[in-house]
């Protein structure tokens, strides 16, 4: 069925008006491109290019595998970072319970290649997408979908355009004061909840937050106030029990970004109801990871972790952008023809990690190397002036934020440790 | 030949998996979606969604067009902003005298789009895409293309690579010490420009610079680099034609980001080469404009022109992104369902400009209504606790930096005053 769903996408053709793409190379089916030799290390992308590190992917895979098996939690993976379903089936694949998206559009997007079972983690607000959603639910009894509500007013309205056969499940959004949605306070909360069970479209499948937003220069601080979120959050869920407010089974206790799940299991994993219950976590980054911003995150995220749970290995940063070197004009500066089309960089600038001469063999970039600005189209990388890059040369990047670097890419190449390209990933943002 | 070229834009299919086409509805091909009477006040597109004014971006035409008459100019604006083939053949009908881009990639996109005249405003170095331009020159005697060299190693990797029957047009491109790329110095570019005029397989066809990197809080420094550097190019060019270097012509002086056309059409409109030469502007962001920061630097441009070149009408923003409101969370917080995936953010955070009731009227967003933070899905709408707006709510923003708006969407709706969909805009990022 896997295979089936992706049809459409591994008959693609690709050519060289695909950013990455090689430009003197015909068009090749999607499916097609593992098997045309590409090396990017000899220049046989066109550059800038985005690449996966199949290897690290794997090794992620394996990571959150053993982390949810010690946790009891199931994962929903956060489909928003990468937007590709060839990924979204490989973390099916894996054991991931399902995936959660943020729009009606994503959701669609997933859903026509294949994914069945779909967390949206907002409120959807508009009646043609909740009606789309509806008629979607009433059309294939296989579609499992869930949405969140946090306030009367969205219950409403999810009332309103979700005339269907089948109710729609929901789950009710915790928040924080001055925090993002979600309703503030427990009994602001129930009051939703109460709203989602009485009506008779709708089915209150479990309660959720989403404490990613929490993130100040205090990891301590952070960690306390998360903390006391997530309990209130339990507490939400046994009122709503003790209130037989829980429609279905099992209630779904939902939260967990790509920082701090580990709190998420440790605050929710051994909540009791009076029945069946399933912690959903739903990072969206620990597949390719990052070398920036959630690797810093992750260190800390190791740190935290009781005996039970603390892995063997840390995860891998999967992707790199890979930019040419187009001008040396002064001894200590280069130019690559990558920039804010290409990289991420609202939580921290790209970072070279590797360099290559094309035909040569990669080398670690120097750790003097440093771009220190992008323009659309341009990085600036400071080097010492006797590096020995040269106009031509190739640099690999590891970027900070994989929601915001995958978001400027419609392809990805899977490369092997070597650079040798596998495949293409599609991405519909 | 236009409405050939663009065919298979015209054709493409759009439905609910692309953002901002309406969920509910059944798939349309592209070219027909001005056809189906969507409104977005009434809710019609899908949230968030990306609209371009028609009326404001014919009166940016309408300006550039008067601008460019009187300065004797010509313009090839910079397609790497909207990388939308329509609007570079509405551009190219409105007298563009071709189309600027920034990689190889850009070009092919524009190329097979039926764009025939086309400045790289780079230097390619890759030898798969200088094959490309070079195949693409060889097979097709319309193709007028033009790219940038700024070193001798640059001209070497050229040379190497544009191993066909037409020698390649090159433009010798002159930095300034701590910019960007540009060769440093007179006798550096000199040198550049020797070497491509001795090689049988380049052509030397004119002398550029990008003075748009210069912007600093000093407006009036600014203008003193930018102007000395357009002294220095004008020198260069009349170095090269004493030397004569040039080998056709006319000559092309190019220059002129969004923010400098002016200085630059005073500094080299009136130079007299011993042939004809022609000064190339290169503004991307005239057409769409914006609300932030080109519209600061414009009007600080519009207060240098002098009176010959005065407008008497300002830039309108064309480009509007606007999200429904998911949450009001508290009295003075509302969260609009379009974020970091949707709006650009590096130059200023997008500004509501206007909102409605779905199916109401809109009306100007109040002074005090002000977005403070983005997270990659999630605007945060700070307004006062009386503000009237409520969940389903519709808000539009003006953005700062078209550039990093347009790559955000595949599809962009064009727009009458009243939001009424008049087509979809498809761009190839």
């Amino acid at each position: 069925m896997t295979a089936a769903a992706l049809q459409p996408i591994f008959d693609l053709m690709l050519d060289g008006s695909c950013k990455g793409y090689p430009q003197d190379r015909p068009a090749t089916r999607l499916g097609d491109v593992g098997g045309l030799g590409l090396r990017l290390l000899e220049g046989g992308l066109d550059f800038p290019a985005a690449v996966l590190k199949r290897s690290a992917l794997e090794h992620n895979a394996r990571w959150m595998a053993e982390f949810i098996r010690r946790s009891g939690a199931c994962l929903c993976p956060h489909g928003k970072t990468t937007m590709a379903p060839q990924l979204f089936h490989r973390q099916l694949a894996d054991g991931a319970w399902g995936i959660t998206l943020a729009t009606a559009q994503q959701a669609r997007v997933a859903y026509r290649y294949g994914v069945k079972r779909i967390l949206l983690a907002n409120e959807p607000a508009l009646p043609g997408a909740i009606a789309w959603i509806q008629a979607t639910l009433d059309a294939d009894p296989d579609f499992d979908f869930t949405c969140l509500a946090d306030s009367l007013e969205g219950v409403a309205r999810l009332e309103a355009s979700a005339q269907g056969r089948r109710p729609l499940p929901v789950l009710v959004e915790l928040g924080i004061p001055g925090g993002r949605t979600g309703a503030r306070g427990l009994e602001a909360a129930l009051a939703v909840a109460r709203a989602v069970q009485a009506s008779p479209r709708l089915q209150l499948r479990g309660v959720e937050c989403y404490e990613g937003i929490v993130g100040s220069q205090d990891p301590a601080a952070d960690r306390t106030r998360i903390q006391e979120w997530l309990e209130q959050l339990a507490a939400l869920a046994l009122r709503c029990d003790a209130e037989g407010l829980f429609e279905t089974g099992p209630v779904l206790l939902s939260a967990g970004g790509s920082a701090y799940f580990d709190l998420v299991v440790q605050a929710l994993a051994g909540l009791r109801l009076s029945g069946p219950s399933q912690v959903v976590l739903r990072s969206g980054c620990y597949f390719s990871h990052d070398a920036g911003h959630y690797e810093r995150l992750l260190e800390l995220l190791e740190q935290r972790l009781p005996e039970a749970l603390r892995m063997e290995r840390r995860l891998l940063p999967a992707l790199e952008i890979w930019g040419q070197v187009l001008s040396r004009p002064e001894p200590g500066l280069a130019f690559l023809g990558l920039g804010k089309r290409d990289v991420s960089y609202d939580l921290g600038l790209p970072a070279p990690v590797r360099w290559a001469r094309p035909g040569g063999q990669p080398e670690p970039a120097p750790a003097g190397w440093k771009i220190t600005a992008l323009n659309d189209q341009h990085a600036r990388l400071e080097l010492p002036a006797d590096a020995r890059l040269r106009v031509g040369d190739l640099v690999g990047c590891g970027i900070s934020h994989p929601c915001t670097a995958f978001d400027k890419w419609q392809v990805l190449f899977e490369v092997d440790d070597d650079y040798r390209v596998l495949g293409a990933i599609r991405t519909f943002f």
